[in-house]
């Protein structure tokens, strides 16, 4: 059956998906780290059950670097090898899976999606990567210069390795470009927004449309009928208000750095402020921006951890664990009432991504904060992770949904329907 | 009787206002522009009118530059003489306001109120001024460079003019010192917070205050028991969320710069983009914090002017100017509703300032985008200008005012009640 690969390249790493189409199956998924050293690492899951934490950790095949599921039916490959670029990743890789028995020629597969962090104005939708697609995303790289070269090698390799494939690319930006000019436009002189693209773009994308479009299912209703608020919280985490089926507002800004707190990202910040601790710590402004990217969000404030999970194990006997946790609590909370306004209504809230899905209190946290609006959480509905469900009351007025995020479907549908 | 100054001096201006205390009566009020220079400007407005808008223009005196009222009145001196600095420009509206008989001596000036723009975590009320007062408005000048160097050297030449009267500072940031530390905080490294003050410490505080304790009177309730969105609307604009009858949150931050647009500042933008416009314009800091000061705002979105009134006049033909009206309105609904989902609720919404004062079609374009919240709009009661006046309909659930702001006044009350 025809395959299609669903893939994620960055600067020195790769993950992927393999699914059977149209069946919407993954059959393998794996992540290759640490490219351009003599140990990276690769690492393969296949078999019916692809879920890491299954995996019991014994190992049937020491050789072959296998560990199997207690089931049996899902195995895990890892090993440490050399590899010197992306092309040799993405060999290794396919060589690799052939080897497993996963695929038997490399031909099954017929499709490759990339993810494109920066679409700019340019990409409305996915597209099939021609020569003057790959040019622009090239060019993108001035709005995300750490993801759009990496997305490119990978869209490059693939290519030379794979040249009879569908090669798609699926930019993060392309939900949010139906914003309209009020709301992605900032408040600064007009000439740079047409001069040097100074705007609002959003990002994680692929995600809200998928929650957003699952959310209109479970709901039994039309997209287009519906006001919705998607809380896409991760390490990097961005909230979407959906009107008219559509991006109506996000709060990831220019860049990724813009919004709600993140693990390590600052979010929103008055630029005052950051010109200001420039200047008394001496940095420059890559050396602020990476302070803003990199030390700051729950990390910055908590100065232990950028992880929740952490954070929420101490909360009780640390106070800067709990002054993250609600800071965090406080965005979040403050872009969902931006967006109920900006919409004048709202008819459900959506949890997704890491936190999103998984973490059981700080979903409460947020929808208790939120009872003015009308939404009502249950609380034994909301004792699951990573589940399709419903976790509001039966009579909350706004609805509180919990959909498991799922890019790399989103990204072989978009492979799938542009195969015509 | 005893009178009260209420004094704001700028780097190269001082506005004052003269009132009769405990009574509260205005009888003179003036500024002096362009301190410094050959053509320094005086005006004093004085008599039982001082409402310019009510001068007929028709001088009886040309000699003493004086225009009364149609009613004969009020008056307004008016005058271009040489000032060299604010000790003279003092001394020289002091002098005025004996000749023109407003005063007969010096020594009726029992005190004299300071607007002083940064009071950090030091002053959460206003407090009669030290040479330790004086020290750190020195010291604060950090956060407000341009702004607290003036306001002191204010100090200094009234304490020298009037050495008897009693010198009170007043902090535009000291109501804002109730904020519990997660909506003041940003998230940043903590250590930012404690080494430099990195946090939000808003503005227009005396406004804010004035509205909120006329609010809870107009709504005959005590403040304590209202949550309220104040809405200060002028060029510089800045919303506050007031619960327990103390600043809760507000939309200015480290910075007057935060917040909402503004006449010709940016409020809230993604730092990463003001690094990427700083660089490609090829700016320094300081170039580019002027930017987002002087030339942002609806000056920078409309191309053409940073009055709300020019913009209005014209919206119907100028789509720049539309958009930055419809840009401002977006800006201040999410500031509204981000405040009713932090305070969980709210009771009332009120505005005031310049346009919140004065502008029929920007008070409407608000509250008819807040219906959701179960404010209406009240289209007769709202007709109005500069009134103390509810402009909500009668089954408002959520009520709206419009209220005129006397930061003089607050000053003036703060002296009064600081001469124990």
């Amino acid at each position: 059956m025809a395959k299609t690969m669903a893939v994620n390249a960055g600067s020195s790493s790769l993950k992927f998906q393999l699914l059977e189409m149209p069946a919407e199956q993954v059959i393998a998924q794996g992540v290759i780290e640490r490219i351009g050293m003599d140990d990276a690492i690769v690492t393969i899951k296949y078999g019916a059950e692809i879920v890491a934490e299954r995996l019991v950790g014994h190992s049937d095949d020491d050789e072959d670097h296998i560990t199997i599921t207690k089931d049996g039916k899902g195995k895990k490959y890892e090993n440490v090898v050399p590899i010197k670029d992306h092309q040799q990743a993405i060999n290794f890789m396919l060589q690799k899976l052939t080897d497993l028995g996963i695929i038997e020629d490399f031909q099954e597969i017929t499709g490759v999606g990339h993810r494109v962090v920066a679409g700019g104005e340019w990409f409305n939708h996915s597209v099939v990567v021609t020569d003057e697609v790959l040019a622009k995303i090239d060019r993108l790289a001035d709005y995300a210069p750490l993801h759009n070269p990496a997305n490119a090698m990978g869209i490059r390799a693939f290519q030379k390795l794979l040249p009879d494939a569908l090669s798609v690319a699926v930019f993060d930006t392309s939900f949010h470009q139906t914003m309209p000019d009020v709301n992605y436009l900032y408040s600064m002189p007009y000439e740079y927004y047409t001069r040097y693209g100074a705007r609002k773009y959003g990002a994680h994308g692929t995600s809200h449309r998928y929650v957003s479009a699952r959310a209109a299912a479970m709901l039994g209703k039309d997209l287009k009928d519906l006001k919705l608020i998607t809380l896409h919280l991760g390490a990097g985490a961005s909230i979407t208000a959906i009107k008219d089926g559509k991006s109506f507002d996000t709060s990831m800004g220019f860049s990724p750095l813009a919004g709600v707190t993140m693990a390590t990202r600052a979010g929103d910040v008055d630029p005052s402020l950051v010109y200001y601790i420039q200047e008394r710590e001496g940095l420059t402004n890559d050396e602020m921006l990476n302070v803003l990217n990199k030390k700051s969000g729950l990390l910055g404030i908590s100065t232990i951890s950028s992880d929740m999970r952490d954070l929420l194990d101490v909360q009780d006997t640390n106070e800067h664990a709990k002054l993250a946790i609600n800071i965090f609590i406080n965005r979040v909370i403050k872009y969902v009432g931006q967006y109920v306004a900006e919409m004048n209504g709202v008819d459900a809230i959506v949890f997704t991504a890491g936190i999103g899905e998984n973490s059981v209190p700080v979903r409460k946290m947020i929808v208790d904060k939120l009872s003015y609006f009308g939404i009502k959480l249950d609380n034994e509905k909301n004792n699951v992770r990573g589940e399709e469900v419903e976790i509001s009351t039966s009579d909350s007025k706004v609805k509180a949904l919990l959909i498991p995020t799922n890019e790399e479907l989103m990204i072989a549908r978009d492979v799938e329907s542009l195969k015509g």
